[in-house]
């Protein structure tokens, strides 16, 4: 095993260890830019049941830019109302207030539940549909190594990893293995989770490879770690996670259950006056989860020690809900699976070592389930991080963008920990009795947080800090973890007036509303025009073109941005398409059918000779005939004086500025993107 | 190949013969409801472009309760403006006028386009997804025979078929001989209609069994002639086509236009001066379909002799249409697809035989295509005629009910053609000059006949007459195609209340609008309620349920449908599931807070031991958080009495009557449903 004289060696752009859904939003942002990488992860098969959580309706944007959306949105259950029950004066629960699970208006999608199999599906699914690549099941790194000398040189593949391939007993661990706490239900009673698509793959398991029980080396430019709690990549790179345990556990049952409880297919948070708390989460396909609480508040063990939970089974967890529930009836014939945790809150030094190995997802971050983030927030490391690693393997970008993945997706982790923390203590917390009773929680600040924590849990508030990439103002170590990302060339240095359009904010992600196209009527919301393809998009905000001021100004833009010295002629490499790293959009507001698209410069309307103009980049903000108005100048304040915005490949809002400055989006890209050699071939802009 | 002393014979319960739409249509529908079926095609492959149709709304609403409506609506291209552009006073052509493709409000979908192949796709997905009915290719029938003294007997198999196994080379013509007129273009420039899933199958193309060029004898119960316009199945059974050719001769150019033209992505009616008509239907993956008109009014031939093609290409068609478009200019790289036509306007005489085999489609009418009908039309026939056959076949209802088959799309199928008559002159005629000019087409009239057009055009405005499935006024025969379908026994005749909703309009298909699952808030259009899955629905709208003689009529039409003796219990098999033959919902106008499913009889909310209640049946005309206020009541006119409405597995209104008459309920399906038999086992029936 130990000698090496014999292993196979190769190079990759990208490593990734592990298959989960960090994992795997790596490797579709990898088959989306077209970049070489591999996917590696120590299970024999994805995982089939359990470990269901909330999805985000950011979570929900963001599939639907990478094309899943729709069939998240159909086959999840979709959460729409909490009920809150609380102890009357007599101690019994009754439901105290309801409020919406999402803050109705901030997306068009609302907060719904799916157990990770299918998402890691349609994940598999979309692979399949735009590149070769595979998940390699039962592969295991077995040694990481850093060429330190050659960390910053762009083209080096400075990480060698080896891989040892499992034999079939080695990589098929029981299901219930992959949940540390939990176990798996082995009666078979419950298989509705096999799903027509599953069941091929889990029929043929891990169809090893001839390379079992080999190894082979790796040289990879960049690793990327989304190896869970327990990451193996971490370890080698020295990292560690720092926080606590807290007290609380807290048992997990997925059941179809048997009650009378009139709310069960509502989310509720059942606060008991002395027997715990109860969250009701309805899932798919009948399934309810139930997160118990199994103590109150006094402690198992001592400080961070972890508790007894070998007299932990479903019935105990059951009979807990019982208590809490009663004198509703609670039951079940179905037992989907099931587990028990206590709560550890913990977040990584740091998320990278060189920018060259980054961990994402539970390597780094470790919370409470409940508030329905793990899978959320681990998906969304790997989305900001993804687009950063194809642009600079790409050559459009320098290595400077990838210290904002740590800045960004660190603060985040920090600020959810924070979250998490208030959380857990409301909800785990005794009732309080009366307004004299100071050591009970009182609902109505209970009910507070829960709306406060819906705006956080939705996905949508994360605001990422000035960088080079986000041109707002302040210190960028401030709104980060403390990573220094700033511009250095004060010459180059952008700052956006946000003014302009003071709801399309600066660091976060782009809000949407329907817009028409111009050639065809059709409504868009805005974000369906800003798929996951690793390009930048320049909007164009122009006003009323009828007005001649606003036209004119128009005009210049379209000259300024066809002109040669334009970042779109700079930066986007010769022979390739027109819009390989920049996609230019039109919203205007003048009346639909007072213009054409032959009103505005032709970079918004690229010619072709074969394919002819592109139909596909001017939108009017006007009524539509069957799904009423988006009203996007109104909603978004966005000024009749018109405005330029510029958004990162995640949708993240760069920068907003005025029409007049086009030398400000030029300077915007010079900080960080690449000049590219154009031979004899510059690239056709429009004719 | 005469001798059939070793020709395997076997049963079946529909054997269906051709597998375009029509014939898909069919065959799901036999998946769905678990019936025992064959769908043979003498086709090779299916078909892989050209051949595109508009989707109607009704279309698409359909396609959605099959489970792909979302396919289509996301691949397909949206029409939403209708331009009409017709000469000025100097004979130019101007924009004269824009009118919605779809009529705003009359469906949750609008009209599309999408070619027949996808269509395809999508159904073989469906029917893999829920049976093991697969189309066998390569495969004829050769003889047909009916033992006319069996027809009645309701279990026997009196249609005897003789199909022939093809060898590889008869089985795989090529794809131009699958259109009449047309042409494959065959320099490969242009294959982007070939998605991945369609790939696969055809490079495995015609995988013929091993019984290639093999007999073998099939006895069905009943027989689908789906096989196209030169249907072999209606010469066999003597039924022939009625109607003329008209003297319009149409070339069809499917391309990715090169044009000026600012309205290239709308649906255009173009009439010039004096060069004749184009029609625009912009397609998918940025292509165009042109209706080019190649005479305008002198005749090719005399009386119904057919025009000489030998002389059209392409290149012909394209210069009609330069001429037409002019001063636009209009050209292409990319050719899909083209043909030419002359219009044939013909409707059967009769479009079954012995209610034994039926014909549907293009085998009992032809029409012009401008009108986005065609595929519309010949799959509404099987989806009207599919339920009724399974239902006879499961012993659910008696034979009766298949002559209401030949009275509701006969009737439909007279009606096109007569659209189709005044559209096509108004359409193929010269503009008139002035309005002096009484040869030439009024553009005021023409616009009126458009939008006139756009309801028919829409499948909405279908309106099945009286019959024992329609519980409406009127004589049966006036209202269909003279068929006499009328319910025999005055006692049962069971007469509607329009009153009590007069949105709700009896022989139509049942309007939707949102209402929220009282148990979980989440928003449904209504009609995503009626999936086909052959069960009736009996929907009780109670008003509001916290007034206490609406929450008191509510409970007797629980205790009436609970009894032993109604309809639910009669004509539901014992042993079965309790929803087996029927649905049973409530939708209310209670605030739907104020109220939660234990306040409705059991019947609204069925108890299983294993699964708990059924959750999914009891609605709430209330506002939602996210998606506004269907208002059904209000919208509908549903009477604050209340009312009882019947819907037919196809979503036709059956009937709508009062609370009161539980009765009439059980009447109206008397009248054509068989008792069954319940053993010791009686349905459970709530608890």
């Amino acid at each position: 095993m130990g000698s090496t004289y014999d292993v196979p060696e190769s190079n990759v752009d990208v490593l990734i260890v592990g298959a989960g859904p960090a994992g795997l939003m790596m490797a579709t942002w990898m088959a989306k830019c077209g970049i070489n990488a591999r996917i590696v992860d120590k299970r024999g098969t994805k995982i089939f049941n359990g470990q269901a959580d909330g999805l985000q309706c950011r979570t929900l944007e963001i599939f639907d830019s990478l094309g899943f959306g729709h069939r998240v949105w159909r086959e999840s259950n979709h959460m729409l109302e909490i009920c809150l029950w609380n102890p009357d004066e007599k101690g019994i629960i009754r439901r105290g207030d309801r409020i919406p699970d999402t803050i109705p208006g901030i997306s068009r999608f609302q907060q719904v539940v799916l157990h990770q199999g299918r998402i890691e599906r349609y994940f598999l699914d979309e692979l399949k549909g735009c590149s070769d690549l595979e998940v390699e099941r039962g592969v295991v790194p077995v040694e990481l190594t850093i060429d330190v000398s050659n960390v910053e040189n762009v083209g080096a593949c400075p990480v060698t990893v080896k891989l040892r391939h499992l034999s079939e007993e080695e990589a098929t661990p029981k299901q219930s293995a992959t949940s540390a706490n939990g176990q798996a239900v082995q009666d078979g009673l419950f298989r509705s989770n096999l799903t027509a698509d599953d069941t091929a793959e889990l029929l043929k398991v891990t169809q090893l490879s001839s390379k079992a029980d080999t190894e082979e080396i790796v040289h990879a430019k960049y690793v990327l770690g989304a190896d869970g709690a327990h990451s193996w990549v971490r370890g080698q790179i020295g990292l560690r996670l720092e926080g606590d345990s807290t007290d609380y556990i807290w048992g997990v049952l997925d059941i179809v259950p048997i009650t009378d409880f009139p709310d069960i297919r509502m989310r509720c948070a059942i606060h008991s006056a002395n027997a715990g708390s109860v969250m009701v989460i309805p899932r798919e396909n009948k399934l309810v989860r139930l997160y118990i609480q199994l103590t109150t508040t006094e402690k198992i063990g001592e400080g961070g020690s972890k508790a007894d939970r070998s007299k932990i089974s479903p019935q105990v967890i059951l009979e807990s809900a019982q208590r809490i529930m009663a004198p509703y009836k609670i039951t079940y014939r179905k037992l989907d699976w099931w587990t028990a945790y206590q709560i550890g809150q913990r977040v990584g030094t740091k998320f990278s070592v060189h920018e060259r190995v980054f961990l994402a997802g539970d390597a780094v971050h470790t919370h409470s389930p409940k508030a329905g983030q793990g899978m959320n927030v681990s998906m969304q490391d790997t989305f900001n991080l993804g687009w950063k690693i194809a642009s600079v393997v790409k050559g459009i970008s320098s290595r400077s963008i990838l210290k904002t993945y740590q800045s960004e997706r660190r603060r985040i982790a920090q600020d959810l920990i924070e979250f998490d923390r208030k959380f857990s203590r409301l909800f785990s917390g005794r009732p309080a009795k009366d307004v004299m009773d100071a050591e009970g929680i009182s609902m109505d600040e209970f009910k507070k947080a829960f709306e406060k924590g819906n705006m956080f849990a939705s996905g949508i508030a994360v605001d990422y800090g000035a960088s080079m990439i986000v041109a707002k103002r302040g210190d960028t170590s401030d709104q980060g973890d403390g990573t220094d990302v700033s511009v250095k060339d004060p010459k180059l240095r952008v700052v956006s007036d946000q003014s302009l359009a003071a709801g399309i904010e600066v660091g976060k992600r782009m809000p949407s509303v329907k817009v028409l196209n111009q050639s065809d009527a059709r409504p868009w919301h805005f974000q369906e025009l800003l798929p996951s393809n690793g390009r930048w998009r320049v909007v164009v905000f122009p006003g009323d073109i009828l007005k001649s001021d606003q036209k004119k100004k128009l005009g210049e833009v379209g000259k300024a941005f066809e002109s040669a010295d334009s970042f779109l002629h700079r930066f986007t490499p010769g022979g390739g398409a027109f819009n390989e790293v920049f996609e230019i959009f039109a919203v205007h507001m003048a009346p639909r059918q007072s213009v054409t698209i032959f009103d505005f410069p032709s970079v918004f309307r690229h010619y072709d000779e074969v394919d002819g103009y592109d139909y596909s980049k001017i939108y009017a903000d006007d009524a539509s005939y069957h799904e009423g108005f988006g009203k996007m100048y109104e909603t978004f304040g966005i000024s009749d004086k018109g405005c330029i915005v510029i958004l990162r490949p995640d949708q993240y809002v760069s920068y907003v500025g005025p029409m007049e400055d086009t030398a400000a989006v030029n300077s915007f890209f010079e900080t960080f993107m690449l000049p590219q050699s154009h031979r004899n071939e510059p690239p056709a802009v429009g004719r």
